[in-house]
């Protein structure tokens, strides 16, 4: 299969430099030349919503995404409320950004009850739909490992987003593949395929052998076991043609000067992506 | 849901008591009263194959399963043909202790071709079926959790786990319904209707949030977030009435006396599974 001959549609997720305020991460995508960013919420409320987009502007860069919404589960309708509140603010965000794409990680149940959480999921984005369709945002559910579902989301596998998203118009909400999230999954192609059309963004970096920690142990693509050309040949032949972000949590990485970090992750995009 | 009123179903995986060897998890159920075990095989090697025998029967216990066979992907079939020897010396040593179950856990892809894995998974089970029921011994897959794909199994679905299952008799090919590895599936209860009759162990522990370790974070029943009687009685619904295992790796338990540990897992079965 071939290889991405340039890397026009490369991202920086600008957690991978999770040291560099949003500043810092725009002037970096500059010097090396990489087109896209995606911004992180806590990185933008830092430098302040009007700032952030003025620097992303004047960088000539474009947003793959803004990270994230969702969190929706909670166990009184209250919280519940406060949290679609939340979102609403996370959507003008990205509004505001000119960001098409809203992530949404969904949350994890907050007892025992996990059926019924999944349930708020669905309540929460059909609540959410109508004031993002408004903005011209579109939500891209992301499903997570299922290691992360007790602690950040009971979406964890593509079927469940698939499942979610099915009710909407393409363009009001889709799906995010991050192939740390789900390369072990034995029904990953079937359920890429099924996503066609609906998918808002393809996430990369790998999985390390053996795995140092949960949150903290993803790997820069080529160092792990992920097939990632495999899994983006699949997501183009199911339309998706935009940006590719690299989203990286790792202890060493994250200690590393954000401009070799750049430079490897081009490196590394080129010849394993 | 009503709580079991006994523990006469009731197994210590003694991987839950690392520290003891055969002869000392052997004597601390009978102290407990605890009527059924399950024996590993370094276990066993370590005691003698005959001796761990007459110590089993002498104590009048009952062994709910050995662990573990399986670990069949490799890249060459010299290897692959070695693991399938070492699988049938499993069988053999669980006919000679009387086990009715061997455990499969299916083992990791050796590159990062995890299609080519999976098929070598069915293939040895194929190999592994005639050789196992000539003995009277029971092969059960257990799907491990997705976190441990790139080390441990290629196998991490119920839905994986009876499809390789299928194809065979109930009394040749079964499923272990583990809640550490399974309880995220929002597939869950319906494989395990799809497993009926197939169900030939249950092995109960818990999921701790904050998640510690990948390997060394299981909790003690009622410490984390696992619905386990939820999924005990869809098990049970599901037919199986048998031996309920309590499997846990987790260095804390590991380092407590082994009575007191099957002093508190005697409690916590009756007060949450």
């Amino acid at each position: 299969m071939e290889k991405l001959q340039t890397i026009e549609r490369l991202s920086l997720n600008q957690i991978t430099t999770e040291r560099w305020n949003l500043r810092e991460a725009v002037e970096g995508c500059a010097r090396a030349e990489i087109p896209w960013i995606a911004l992180w919420r806590h990185k933008i409320a830092e430098t302040g919503l009007a700032e952030s987009k003025r620097l992303v502007r004047d960088a000539g860069l474009r947003i793959s995404s803004i990270c994230r919404g969702g969190m929706f589960p909670a166990s009184t309708a209250a919280e519940r409320e406060r949290r679609l509140d939340d979102n609403r603010r996370a959507v003008d965000e990205a509004a505001e950004l000119g960001a098409e794409v809203l992530v949404l990680v969904c949350g994890p149940a907050p007892d025992n009850d996990i059926a019924s959480a999944r349930n708020w999921v669905a309540e929460g984005i059909e609540q959410l739909v109508p004031y993002a369709r408004a903005s011209g945002v579109k939500l891209a559910v992301e499903p997570l490992h299922p290691m992360y579902a007790a602690e950040r989301s009971v979406v964890v596998t593509m079927a469940e987003a698939n499942a979610l998203a099915a009710p909407y118009k393409p363009d009001e909400v889709g799906i995010i593949v991050d192939v740390f999230h789900v390369w072990w999954d034995p029904d990953l192609y079937q359920q890429i395929t099924r996503a066609s059309g609906r998918i808002l963004g393809f996430h990369v970096s790998d999985w390390i052998v053996p795995t140092p920690d949960l949150l903290m142990g993803r790997g820069m693509m080529g160092d792990g076991v992920i097939e990632l050309r495999r899994i983006r040949k699949a997501v183009e032949a199911a339309g998706y043609e935009g940006p590719i972000e690299v989203e990286i949590f790792n202890q060493t990485i994250w200690d590393q000067p954000g401009d070799e970090v750049l430079s490897l992750m081009k490196q590394r995009y080129l010849e394993h992506v």
